[in-house]
């Protein structure tokens, strides 16, 4: 499946030019070229899945074996102690190219950037009563999935 | 594996209640406690892994599976058009639980809390030349894995 507007499928399909770190036949890792911090990489699936619901099994594997390899990789290469990996599944939450994208970004204590809670500046405070709905909604939700 | 002192760890053996969403034989899907939005689920492994890099092949699997099949229920369920999927890969990234779990954060239009860009206030600008030994690097590494 491919989207011939979509700058992630012009990559894959080498009409874009990437520094390509790795890939596969169902996964491809890059080298984000708008970094975050130095060393942010990106790993994407080969075919055009807009979110991560859209992914087969077999995809769903192979990018997060990649990611994981990329973790680690992107830690050492860049000797941070730690990453935040992170997908924007949606528009809303900002996504910007509609094919999946996991940004693996090297951080360090020096950063400032904190964690993604950081993002949220309003919580919701949910009572006992709450808490149960929202788990009978999420629960039958899974079971009908 | 299992830390004694780790509240997942806890969780998992059922010596702390949660809000248990599925679980398999390697993963466990739960209600996070201190909710950044109505529905946000936490996805973690059984045993105790500190970092991503830490999972075996067979635990990415189930983690992520598990994962992908949360996001569409917290969506589903919570009638939210996103989701932001994060991981916070090491105490440096806001790590505070040594013990992998993926965020499933519901996201709307309104709640303002924007992509993970927006967390990072200051981002680097890296030439061409640059470019290519931050690939370098990274490649060597993956080569190296």
């Amino acid at each position: 499946m491919r989207d011939p507007e979509c700058i992630f499928c012009r990559i894959v399909s080498g009409e874009i030019p990437a520094r390509v770190l790795t890939q596969n036949e169902l996964a491809v890792a890059l080298l984000d070229a708008f970094p975050l911090a130095v060393g942010h990489s990106l790993v994407i699936t080969r075919s055009h899945r807009p979110k991560v619901q859209d992914l087969t099994s077999k995809e769903t594997v192979a990018l997060f074996e990649m990611t994981r390899q990329i973790a680690s990789a992107v830690e050492a290469a860049m000797q941070v102690p730690s990453t935040t990996i992170a997908i924007h599944n949606g528009r809303e939450a900002g996504q910007e190219i509609q094919h999946v994208h996991v940004h693996v970004i090297p951080r360090t204590r020096a950063d400032g950037a904190g964690p993604v809670h950081s993002m949220f500046k309003v919580r919701p405070k949910l009572s006992t009563k709450e808490f149960d709905s929202v788990y009978d909604k999420i629960a039958d939700s899974l079971g009908r999935g």
